[in-house]
């Protein structure tokens, strides 16, 4: 249930409304806007009491929500969020473009990408330090070891840093390394996970599960909105399909249609989505004409000799070369880059 | 097997090979280029008679080849293939853009719609007369009557027409009235079908099978140029995945893959392809960004009174609009429209 | 809409709901039980008429179906379809086997396989004539002569036959030589196809499409029925998915489900549905004990040498075996075989 | 690699091929036999020192692995994994049913439950008291007050009881108060609750995810194997598919695949599988007919009053009845229960 407050209702009235929402055993979420202030009513059935609320004078209208998801629905905020990590902004005019390698393999490594992709107009720098592995025998990633590279290259760089977390006990270390927390594909529905970042201070890169229908992917970001964060960019990486000849079947379509039911920013990762060096750049071209706020590509400068998804990186010189692209097509959709 | 002649070989040597193809069993393709003769042998396990061509002097190389398909491959023929329909070139430099209403309902309405996507800068009209419904009792086409309405607004407006043949029997009669004949999702392995139309002479538009890899899809492709019809246009159309938020899943993966697999135009169908009005604009831009080399789509004045897939047409205000923005993006890759 | 008559309705008063029925524009199915007779009244939102037949004395009550087929469905007739061929009967008590080659390949080999399915317990025996294969360049069956060899091995083993038909223009003749009409997979949705067999007399046996849900699967044999032809057998045979383990993923749940459903028997081929030798017997087993009417089986003394799917055939010692075990489940559920 | 030992070789000599196993930077896994012990050799590229070991007179050969997973392989290991929890073995001659509401909601519910499904003859108990839910506003489970009615309705009735965790931190804490550990299908990629179960000394239940393909669903046992604990359960519980005519597409061939595949004992859960009530009964004989090892199969006695997954949960009078058609067909088979 969505309360709407008329547009002159002081401070002292909505704590009113606050206090009945807690008192009827519900969560209220407040979002004030530059006119009138909404608040949500999260809980089950909330909206049995509608009729308690609207006997209250300063209650403009009620709607009730029968989508399953509250928080990141456009119906709760109608404005695009905007997701800001220093002086980048995701989700606002610019598509913002973050890059780098799969895994952090090394210190010399990873800064020559990040000169490379910051060079080329990236804006923020990707890197695992802790590798989900479908085998317990590939490499698993450096761990904290990578997580300090991360923070070295940043500082060196001055690009803000993304990073995968797996393990709830993780989230609080890795969030003094990085600037952005990824919650990655295998964990969209990882809830303790989900719970653990909603309740951290991090902004946050969901991944869309493989078998994820885009309304339970909304779900989940409903579980990072509800313990508090709103700072949540999501991201579209590949659906898992009959077809082989590319590793996932990238859904672009997910990236409207979630502008439609969200005001969340919406990115996508053409690397894993297609799994193919050569489907890299043609599908980062449809990601920002389809409307994405962004991209997340691997680059490494020798793919051969990557520890880990060597064949879906593209190297620096290409990376380049697509990003003018990529930036000529956002421009022909009003936006900047 | 390919074959490549030497540069100067004459007709007469290409004649000799012709025949020793033919006497061995073998169904022989010839493909003339600028500078030299290539020909595909086509029949199970040819290779094994390769010592019988490489003994003859004016063979230049013998390329063995194991992928399934071989005349749609671009190991066969490495030039893109352009085709024909009058004025107008598929898979050429500029994008083309076909657009018309589901299912030919009536006269007047055909030809409003023929007049209004034309002026957009649509190439081609769209039009079913015969209509593949899931349930027996849904409106079937006008058939016939319906032929002769494409025909006459084609005279009218001067687009060519293309439009669904679903009976090999109707091939020929089809053939008649319109000037590429279709092939749906549906019958995409109805491989009488495929022969008949492979034996026509009319430019094909095949649509992939929902269920359908891309390796599939060339294979079937390969009926129709193994029949002797080179004009071949393939379409991607969506596929079917456990997403239900839209109708099929728009593969779009698919454009740039199937551009590095094979010679043939691809052109994206974005109405059914998404299912929603909502997201045809924003994935048409995304598949011409992929490098598609056109687009089909559904276009009616009153979506609400269609026949068939109202809620997928868009109308031809959004059309003319998302046009310009198609055109501006065909720029950006170096492409007119 | 179904129109149930009170138990007395003599002919004439049958007749008269018939003509009105007509007289709307309407097709009339009837279907006369041992007790009384229902008429399902086809067409689009012939619900509109329901008061024209409410006032007639002689109709009992009428029933608006929502479903999107009719003749097929549970309500328009509760008891179980037998389909009746020859001595043999699909939908009743017996559970039924059908078994032998994938493809007919030689007048001796065909007769050996037929022998030994029949010694060991099979009522029906398979073999195709005409072959979908994906490849143009693949053994596509032996056509006419392959029809007289399965007549000729029919009447020396007395079994009846079922074959495979993929062009309209060939049931007419292939209904000349074998018992059962076969739509295959591929063709699920090819409905000129299904309206040809529709208006036949033989028996046909549906395959469900590989991407077709159990919804659409019931509206193809839609297509059959409202053409006059009732003797449909349903057959289960994988739909597609991610999993790349087996060739398809055989979805068994189909059978309790479609009996839910329709009326239409049902039958489970588990040689296409996995594609591995090894799992024909196990799932062969669990279709039966999932309540499948039968199970259509390929059979061939030396796969190594098969023409066509040599993978999935069971040898006829095997097939002997697991014979046995399906009779044992069959008596646990209180069915013979 | 996996290196056997000559049957008489002494612990002396085992010692000795461990030791150079550990020294070469390798982990060792040693399986004793009744007749010989066979050590695993994990870790990247171990076959590089075959040499090594062929040297040695005591090692009679050695089988390089080229499949993903190694320990939970039919090469590691020929003879079935029986899994024993107290009194029942899951993976021996006899079936075992696992039964018991979705969540536990209350004491005398569960104990009501724990009493009907035993004496229908499940051997084991079932019950959430952590539920994964899609939604965060949807009902939880009752946390650590439901372990303890699960701990104490497991001593009244004495069935030892399975739940599942999801959150690593609360392996442990668990472990005190069931006798199987479950990891549910959203979990079977998280690799960090994985590893800790892995450590752990209960048996591990783990369900399939519902997009993995079953090497997947294996390198994820893996996972388990590789951390000590070779008490695993694996378990079908259906994977997502287009069709929506059930909740999933319970992937039946999963089990005689998974038999031959690896040594690990293999039950299905048709509740979940299916998420039909109608459906649990025909899919629990299907499963048991196809070679499963056991069930796990929610029952309610009320379910339009259950807290989660009331559509799913049969009553207790219904299976009571399938149990016993489950028991003949187990016999059939040559399987108690």
């Amino acid at each position: 249930m969505i309360i709407t407050l008329k547009s002159d209702t002081t401070q002292k009235g909505i704590d009113q409304v606050v206090q009945k929402i807690k008192e009827l055993g519900f969560t209220p979420h407040i979002s004030k806007g530059a006119e009138r202030t909404i608040i949500g009513v999260i809980g089950e059935n909330a909206i049995r009491y509608r009729n308690v609320f609207e006997a209250m004078f300063i209650v403009e209208s009620i709607v009730p929500i029968s989508k399953p998801y509250k928080l990141v629905s456009r119906e709760f905020k109608k404005e695009n969020t905007k997701v800001k990590i220093g002086k980048v902004e995701i989700g606002g005019k610019a598509i913002v473009v973050m890059a780098g390698p799969c895994a952090v393999e090394s210190r010399d490594l990873l800064l020559e990408v990040a000169q490379q992709v910051k060079e080329a107009g990236a804006k923020i720098l990707r890197g695992g330090a802790f590798k989900p592995r479908t085998s317990p025998y590939s490499f698993q990633g450096l761990g904290k070891e990578g997580l300090k590279l991360l923070a070295e290259v940043s500082r060196i760089t001055d690009l803000p840093v993304v990073t995968e977390v797996m393990d709830p006990r993780q989230v609080e270390m890795v969030s003094e390394y990085v600037h952005i927390i990824q919650i990655g594909a295998r964990n969209m529905q990882n809830f303790d996970l989900l719970r653990e970042v909603g309740r951290g201070s991090r902004p946050v890169l969901l991944k869309r599960g493989i078998a994820s229908t885009i309304k339970e992917f909304l779900m989940s970001a409903e579980y990072v909105l509800s313990g508090g964060n709103y700072d949540l960019i999501l991201c579209e990486r590949g659906i898992r399909t009959f077809e082989d000849a590319t590793r996932f079947t990238l859904d672009l379509s997910a990236v409207p249609l979630i502008k439609k039911l969200s005001h969340l920013p919406v990115v996508v990762d053409p690397s894993h989505g297609t799994g193919m060096r050569d489907l890299v750049a043609p599908m980062s071209r449809a990601a920002i004409a389809a409307g994405s706020d962004g991209l997340i590509v691997e680059v490494h400068p020798r793919p051969e000799e990557a520890l880990s998804d060597g064949l879906q990186s593209v190297i620096p010189q290409d990376f380049h070369r697509f990003m003018k692209e990529i930036k000529s097509i956002a421009r022909v959709l009003g936006r900047g880059s």
